[in-house]
């Protein structure tokens, strides 16, 4: 097991219990040894569902069934494995994730289709579902609401540390609470932020008003990440609702009554969403991406994208080196309006190039100082327009090759 | 200096002389100690000349130049310059060029017009021309018809071996001859592909149709190349025509006397693009990607690039894994149509998945020992419809993110 990255949290965040939702980790050996490797968490009866899945065109079988499930919009149970992501894998593939719902269903007292599952780990090798059905009555009997902890350890893969976020709204005059937690590490790129994510809320809210929220907020917090520009088969972001806080069912997206909740929901995406950039396999610097003076949202995001999948920029930042050239390199090959002699660029405060060329006053030593720390702030004034976005990712590192040469042997 | 490249030939091909080509190299420390880093190519009268460019928005001053030299058609002299990019340094950048091209004019006895730059290495630092012209003179009081190899060495930058084709064909009686050099290493990408590529011929042809050819002949050759997905603000192809093998004058590309030399062209263009890849930054294998069974070639390029560039796929091939999973994850990401149930992928003459699943027949001993080979054949037959695509690239080393990590310091 790699060691904890440099860039994760001082301190995990212990979550309190979310109404209506209870958790239980296992290990029932798919790959690991040592470890658990499969959560299961019981909802209450009434639980709403909206998921955002991967635009793969290969997805695996997990993210197909959730979208056959998720037109129902009612969700009791969720199955999440790691180690093998069941995906080009046939099907046995689909009979797995058959039996799978259905021994989960049995354990829980619901239907198949109210059972939602994730798998993570390998592709493209056969899973045994057996061992996932294994553990499955177990876990529901001792499935318990204080395991946000365990449920983010059972769903890590090359993850050096558990993703867990948590924060508060009211709606009206109920208090709710959202709890989120989440894996990434490898095979990170939107869209959507490859990953797996599940997010819990007491609040009462309808499925369509979730879903419609869910798209707008992965926007700019799941889907601003990337670690390779790999995308997934398997991304999966679930958000359930138990509606346990009580007050009023808020049946639509625009009411005005959502924005405190639409907040807090941001705050926890985006949280993860750090999360996932500072666990990026091999990391040793996290870096956030801005881009400016774009002709549109839409431009900006793709330039920035450009950025930070270059392995050029990517590899400058892990040698410190506040190589503005290769950034250069990246605005000018992303396709998108963009003037050479407009172009500002920025390592933190320090300006290092403007109107196309290096900035006179441009300091090395500075610069040099700067690229030295752990989270690298790197802006791009592209002069065209009044649009911007943010993206986040992490350096390329030989630790990341390692990882990824090594994975399956 | 790195090791030269486990992939490199065996030996280099000693190139001919061509009529009407004369080449020398200098030291002219621009950024380099020990090695010379300045061609200057004289070209005799009549010469014509075609060129590709890079499509970045955020050029070389030289690749502004050579665009709007190219109008003229005309050529006297080609001068290249390793160790700096002259990219992204402003109105310096641009008078370098100037200065550069008046020197080379009045060396060689012809219009600033006539002559070609192009330069490579750090993107973002200023040029000192002064040095780049203080060894024209000389140079061209030396050049010398069979200096092909020390052209080659000259352009390097981390290039660990040089690049050099050659080949002949017939123009109606006319033996015409064509040698190429080019550098490649990093920031190599379509489109185009990102290097420095010069040909140089004896056979008497058109810049327009010189251009046409050109423009085909680098779709499945440089163009059908990556190292990182990086594209180079610097990427320059020029062919030459001295006319000096006599013959006809050849003023259409459509001209069917053109045939073998075509064929010839593109079999230097070729050689180059295995040689450019074989020397991709830390390469310990050459894989040849071949996507077939696409719904058209433009499509089966998009899937074969996604594959070509996904860190993912490409550590996998470093660590001698045949991991047609992360293939399938490659084909899904690419936004072409795929249908997973379909897929069919080879590594080698080895079939390790069919139909949405591993190949039941797949023996991982054979594939393993395939792995360990130095040129890896990919194939994914899509089953979709007729077309097909190659490309070619290397894998992802840890040595790629030590050279990179460490280029500028």
């Amino acid at each position: 097991m790699a060691k904890v990255s440099p860039l994760a949290p001082a301190e995990f965040v212990k979550l309190p219990s979310v109404g209506g939702v209870r958790l239980a980790a296992a290990a029932a050996g798919i790959k690991y040894r040592g470890r658990t490797d499969v959560l299961l968490v019981l909802l209450d009866a009434g639980t709403a569902v909206a998921g955002v899945l991967t635009r793969s065109r290969c997805p695996s079988a997990p993210v197909e069934w959730c979208r056959e499930q998720l037109r129902g919009g009612r969700a009791r149970a969720l199955v999440v494995n790691s180690g093998n992501a069941n995906a080009f894998t046939g099907k046995a593939g689909r009979q797995g994730v058959l039996v799978t719902a259905r021994a989960a269903a049995k354990a829980v007292g619901c239907k198949p289709g109210q059972v939602f599952l994730a798998s993570t780990g390998v592709i493209g090798e056969p899973l045994d579902a057996g061992k996932v059905t294994a553990v499955l009555d177990r876990a529901a009997a001792f499935a318990d609401a204080d395991r946000w902890e365990a449920a983010a350890r059972a769903i890590m893969t090359t993850d050096t540390f558990p993703k867990l976020a948590t924060a508060t709204a009211r709606i009206g005059k109920t208090r709710v609470r959202i709890n989120g937690i989440a894996k990434g590490a490898g095979m990170i790129a939107p869209d959507m932020a490859t990953m797996l994510a599940f997010v819990f809320t007491d609040a009462s809210i309808a499925a369509p008003a979730l879903r419609a929220m869910l798209k707008e907020e992965v926007i700019d917090t799941l889907n601003a990440v990337t670690v390779d520009g790999d995308t997934s088969t398997s991304d999966t972001l679930l958000l359930f609702a138990t509606g346990k806080a009580g007050g009023p069912k808020i049946s639509k997206a625009s009411d005005r009554r959502l924005k405190a909740f639409r907040h807090a929901l941001f705050k926890v995406l985006a949280n993860l969403s750090e999360q996932i950039a500072r666990d990026g396999e091999g990391a040793r610097k996290l870096v956030r991406i801005k881009v400016k003076g774009a002709v549109s949202k839409n431009s900006a995001r793709r330039i920035a994208l450009s950025i930070a999948n270059s392995p050029l920029v990517k590899t400058a930042i892990t040698g410190e080196d506040a190589n503005w050239g290769r950034v250069v390199m990246a605005v000018g090959k992303a396709g998108e309006p963009a003037e050479r002699d407009k172009l500002a660029i920025w390592f933190g405060g320090i300006r290092v190039a403007a109107k196309g060329a290096r900035d006179p006053h441009y300091d090395e030593a500075a610069a040099s100082a700067y690229m030295k720390r752990d989270v690298i702030d790197l802006t791009v004034d592209l002069r065209l327009g009044q649009a911007e976005d943010r993206v986040l990712t992490c350096d390329l590192t030989k630790e990341y090759v390692a990882i990824n040469g090594d994975y399956r042997s």
